[in-house]
């Protein structure tokens, strides 16, 4: 028994939560019904441009959720504003939209608000949330519950997951390939629960190196750049360390210049259209003399990376982005053990953010 | 006569181009007949889905987009993803979309062949640049030529200006508003003449006390995030701090858990419908023990601020990004003179970035 099962150690939530996730995945995939109601409706009133909005967390899940309706159905997604409607009053009118709205908790003020506005204004409204019966849950037109089972680290982890899985099997629905996307997840959580131990020990080896790193940038493109989000979120929440995702265009326009051997990179690869890029980028970080981290399902790939982090490939690859977030899990809690920080209560937050 | 006018100074450049950017503003005044037929055609063709493309300061000011076409016409637009046409070659119907493409130099490769892309994909397709006769020019169906004069230091200051003026002003023009927007940005450039002197002191000044700062949050939210993005990307580029932009609401989901008494934050307050969201990050901030410095038209309305830089209220309130950049501009210049850097010619960067 590892010291983290065994009493109250730092980030016990933390990781219980991380082991948790390929059994909430296969919760999740019961809502395969709904799903496929929830994706009909939307080809029915023909409401093609989703409009994604959340925090956090959920934000980062919505720059992959992009991903997922524009690879899926070829629909246009965005991560919206919520400042407009909300806070400037704006009317905008969302007639042959669908809104997605992105809570773990269900009760961000502006998220909520900014749902109900866009119901009156044409839209047909997803709630993606822990608990339906929430405030934002009874504001949309339909609901799809997260089924992750209570998260008590105030770090996301299933929650994040099932987001990401959630978008995926509304766009596969959407594109009428939700049979395929299910299959996948469940392949998915298989290949999760099979790489967990493997990745628990390898990014327990990697912290060691990281323990006095102040500032780094992570870097992904495309369904990736989530996963950069995601894992600088992370370590900017529970190791205090000013993590700022990039994709790999953003670092070659101006912030390479910051580099140097004290401000290392970690790189998401996936062996899609994006990989040249992501290696390039790679190439600049080396130039620069920072020290490279390179994880994802194409890690291998990158050269010159000091540490490699691998993850299984899924089918379709498009899943990637829920496998390799799970590295900087990992990481993010053992740095923050190593720097004795405790990662299931950060200094200065709370699990559910009220502020708007 | 000050040492940067007199002989090679490292930023002499900069600090030219960032007094230049009155005079630039006028001049692009000069394009209103050319913005005015394009928002016309913009109208005719129904092209109301707005899709903003660029990378570095040009995404930045994409940010910004998201709100002129907001708040003016009341149209969709939105910060549009490259990678999902030009890397994952995914076919998309662009049909009912405007998309505008921003590069300075007019060459950023994927941003012209998302632009070349979505022409055939049905998009009416507006280039702004600082180059008409540049590829970018050529691909599209209509330039808005930014007449900022050759811009030769990296970090952009006047294109940025201008390209948000650009936007301004055609969204001015797709609402029927477009002499009202042409009449508050000559007032703007008087303001920003106006105000650059004592700017230029008060920023020298207040970059003495932050010459160790190896990290930073840029704070804004609504019109001003794309401020808080480009002040940012300015301390990256130029002083090499690791300063990451976050709105308001970011900084509650997580981030402020990083900050300490040497982990200072920079706020840009407006005094419009975000300022209560920007007050109450500024009392997470304080909280946290971190140093805030506030700027902004609203800079006052901040409490307990260690250093307020405040800017002139420009007509109409949404031009205050003309001038809240500024600030921001010559504090990165000033700290980096007292770091020992050119902000001029950064470590590790070109002017035309050819990375895609």
């Amino acid at each position: 028994m590892s010291p983290a099962e065994n009493g109250p150690a730092p980030g016990r939530r933390f990781l219980s939560e991380i082991r948790e996730q390929p059994a909430a995945l296969l919760r999740l995939l019961e809502q395969g019904a709904e799903l496929a109601r929830i994706a009909a409706v939307m080809r029915e009133r023909d409401a093609r441009l989703v409009r994604l909005v959340g925090h956090g967390s959920s934000d980062n899940a919505a720059s992959y959720g992009v991903y997922a309706f524009g690879l899926l159905p070829k629909w246009t997604a965005m991560r919206d504003s919520i400042t407009l409607t909300v806070h400037y009053g704006t009317p905008l009118d969302m007639t042959g939209s669908t809104v997605i709205g992105l809570s773990q908790s269900g009760r961000t003020p502006d998220v909520v608000e900014y749902v109900r506005g866009a119901r009156g204004a044409g839209a047909f409204t997803v709630a993606v949330t822990n608990d339906p019966a929430s405030e934002l849950g009874r504001v949309a037109d339909a609901t799809i519950a997260l089924d992750a089972e209570p998260e008590l680290a105030v770090a996301a982890t299933k929650t994040y997951v099932n987001t990401l899985a959630a978008l995926a099997l509304l766009a596969g629905h959407a594109a009428g390939r939700g049979q395929e996307l299910a299959d996948g997840i469940r392949r998915v959580a298989e290949q999760m629960q099979g790489a967990l131990p493997g990745l628990e020990r390898s990014t327990a080896k990697l912290a060691l190196s990281f323990s006095y790193t102040g500032r780094m940038f992570v870097i992904g493109r495309g369904v990736e750049f989530a996963t950069a989000r995601e894992i600088a979120l992370k370590l900017l929440e529970t190791c205090r360390i000013a993590a700022e995702p990039l994709t790999t265009t953003d670092l070659a326009h101006g912030p390479v210049a910051a580099l140097d051997p004290l401000f290392p990179v970690w790189a998401i690869a996936s062996g899609d259209g994006t990989l040249a890029s992501v290696q390039e980028a790679a190439s600049r970080t080396r130039e620069m003399g920072a020290s490279l981290v390179s994880s994802g399902t194409a890690a291998d790939r990158i050269k010159g990376a000091a540490f490699t982090v691998p993850v299984p490939l899924p089918e379709p690859a498009l899943l990637s982005p829920l496998l390799s977030v799970v590295p900087g899990q990992l990481f993010a809690l053992a740095l923050a053990r190593a720097r004795g920080l405790d990662p299931d209560a950060p200094h200065g937050l709370a699990k559910v953010t009220l502020a708007s």
